[in-house]
């Protein structure tokens, strides 16, 4: 892990790239490279005031190849294809690479295996700290608890999310269904009305709150007789997956060149 | 509302009874009288001891008209058969009762009625003061935010409970869509999966936990855009019900002869 | 209250400002104005990608008085210094102000009222919905509770916030104190440690959470036996207090010269 | 672990002994014996009757030496001077043993220690499932996160309790201080009242609510930027502590002589 590695962020204009000029910032790093798409108005204005962080002295461009020699890594939530750009830009520079980015097709999934066997890559689904630390946690606690309680899963996101549960309370709910030796989907109840009879303890059920600007809330509930253990996770912006993302640059910076994701990062595996 | 009400317990032996003795207690008023069924093995035990606070000094019976003369006001949740025998040994021995049982028949609560000309009788739903006073504030809550807002009602029961949701929370929903102008029956929503969509704001989500042996919990959210306000009612054991129940018997000593409920007890009107 | 208020935003490049911008375009007003300090780097950029939601096609400028001619309300988050003449660009220009600003002094308070006699100005401490509502739940809540219940009163700010407990908890604490009949000066409790002896009924708990970048949660409890009350306001982010402001602006234009506050915004006396 | 041990309940007329009756039935296991003070008024009840289940079958008696002979194992909340007795009793039956008792001097504490050579003893400070595993979890968390986070611990409990933090919301503390190289006593902070200055991350806050009859809440917050993890430990009666008692009886019986605690029972330490 690089005490001060030379971050560099793409997207810069957009509300990711906001946030992880404001990650470096905080976690005390240079910022060494932000760039906006061609044509934006933001070009030449600086990085620090578009953020609303006071000014930093560094002037926001709209071409990586140019500001790239002053980079150790590069930190990219943007479009696939997009990646795929910068992908073969930090590979002729010799520049680690953490990618944010969703929904790459399968050949685009190889480029980035490809690329990861020159420079150092870090890819995850989730890069929040706190989701993978939970992840852990709750397979702990299924592990501990086997079938002496019933597991509940309430999440809540804001009014535009169209799909439900989460991605991540389905995430978690696999990963304590499996400690439990169950299968997800034969056991997940998405809701309840009427006569419903009482509980069946081989259930997992997931409770799902929609409103608002509320950014993702996911809290497991283990319930006993008498007690109950809740492990919860609240996002309250999206600075923890920025935050996240700029520990992965910080500790990718001088590693082999190689894929890695956030269990590697983190050094969950070794708890 | 008298100082030193003399109160008396039937069905003593059950779990509200034994309840309602603690709550008695607590409140600092005497015991007066604890009378459980016929044949009972708890005959002749003490009642302090019967419900594990120390020796009262009051010997558990099982007639209530030879105790009856001793009691001001008598508190019963028992079944509709028996209060229709208590409601008619109060109104000759001209006391006072609080009725906290369930499942009347149209025919039973007219002989209610009837026995409210003569004697006062309080008869109420739910006997929490803190659900009495949740409906109120939820009222308030939504006449001030109106259509601002997502509305969402979350609560949790123990794994028994064959029905969803709850009584409490469908009230909790009425109340709240009353004041919106709409009708609660077209816009719940009892649970979310799969592509939903985004939501609607004049709908009103109900998510239903069950697990263990929670007795209760209710929490409605109003959920704007950077803030939310949510109002939550926890009861932890029926001891909320027995106190409010304790709290009534002490407010109708020495009231005319009428039928009240908890909202007459509480002055919840006039706030 | 206009459908379709003109509004502009000053101090438009700090992080109200843009906050302000958001709350303006997601009400699904017409922004009128944004206005920078001069020499600002931001001068000339498209409002909209500023605060990184497309582009509104209104140019972010130096001078008030140049676009005031197109606002029928400003909303002015800013220094005393800066409002003080805001209040008189508004009055030459005859158009209504919003004022968050914080920290006047008593000269300047009587300017705000003098301008007052000639435009229409909203000014409060606090332009939360939620938390200007809650404080009625609050008052409500301990004027039905009486002294049966014990309160308590939890809060969570950032690690930078430097006094304790936050303002808004002070607030709450004394509207539930005038409603109890208590001196909150002389029944506050603000931490325990080692022997206590058991808790005087009196007393008002104050609990202070500190960690991360929490914006702002309180919760007052109300607790009884068995049961307890909570009535909880959680601001994930400033948007509350833009959106509040952004009300405020709506419902003021149009409205007679006087000073007005959130109750009367919000019209919470007559409920 | 016994698939059908018959459990023997001493202090059965106590709070701890009729949950430990209830706690035994729940789990489905005969009922063996259940023992009260002599010159009890509740001698001859039946064991069911007592606690309000329904009847058992099982009559209430006041010498354990009667009884013993129908018991694999004994289950003992009660004083040190009773358990003392209790302890040579079982040790002439050759009957396993499980102690709650609290309050222990050293050589009684070497009593146990020394009858543990010639029976199983099981002895813990809690027997809460809950609690043992909660404690596993921060442990886990305190690891993963490090320094990158504000540590808070809220807990709640009724308002008779004398001292502050609970004992376990310090055991907590202690747990998560070990793991992060902190020394509790130097670190913890116990109120938070007036300019405080901004949070110094290596403390630990401490904030404890007291009211009602909370019978004991504990979550501990790991606060980072934009994100929190919490691990909640609510009980809501003392049915876990009977509920862990009685799986550590069903455990040890059959167990070699020796002195157990709940991480031997819960087998935690493999996890």
């Amino acid at each position: 892990m690089s005490a001060h590695p030379r971050i560099g962020i793409v997207g810069a204009g957009g509300r990711m790239g906001r946030m992880l000029i404001q990650a470096v910032h905080q976690a005390g790093y240079p910022l060494a490279a932000a760039v906006v798409r061609s044509g934006s108005s933001l070009i030449g204005t600086d990085a620090g005031e578009l953020v609303g962080i006071g000014r930093l002295g560094l002037t926001v461009v709209d071409d990586l190849t140019k500001v790239i020699a002053n980079c150790d890594v590069i930190i990219d939530f943007s479009t696939p294809e997009a990646t795929a750009q910068y992908l073969n830009i930090c590979q002729a520079a010799n520049v680690a690479i953490v990618i944010g980015t969703t929904g790459f097709s399968e050949p685009q999934k190889q480029q980035m295996q490809q690329t990861a066997q020159h420079i150092p890559v870090v890819y995850a689904a989730n890069y929040s700290v706190g989701v993978n630390v939970s992840i852990k946690l709750l397979q702990l606690a299924a592990q501990a608890f086997g079938d002496s309680v019933d597991v509940e899963i309430v999440e809540a996101h804001h009014r535009h999310k169209v799909d439900a549960p989460s991605g991540t309370a389905l995430m978690m709910g696999e990963a304590v269904a499996e400690r439990l030796g169950r299968d997800l989907k034969e056991v997940a109840v998405y809701g309840r009305e009427g006569h419903t009879g009482p509980r069946d303890r081989q259930t997992i059920g997931f409770e799902t709150i929609r409103g608002g600007d509320i950014v993702g809330e996911h809290t497991v509930m283990f319930i006993g007789d008498g007690e109950r253990v809740e492990i919860s996770h609240k996002a309250s912006n999206r600075m923890n997956f920025a935050a996240g993302a700029v520990r992965a640059a910080a500790w990718v910076v001088g590693k082999p060149a190689q894929q890695y994701d956030m269990q590697d990062v983190l050094g969950l595996e070794q708890l």
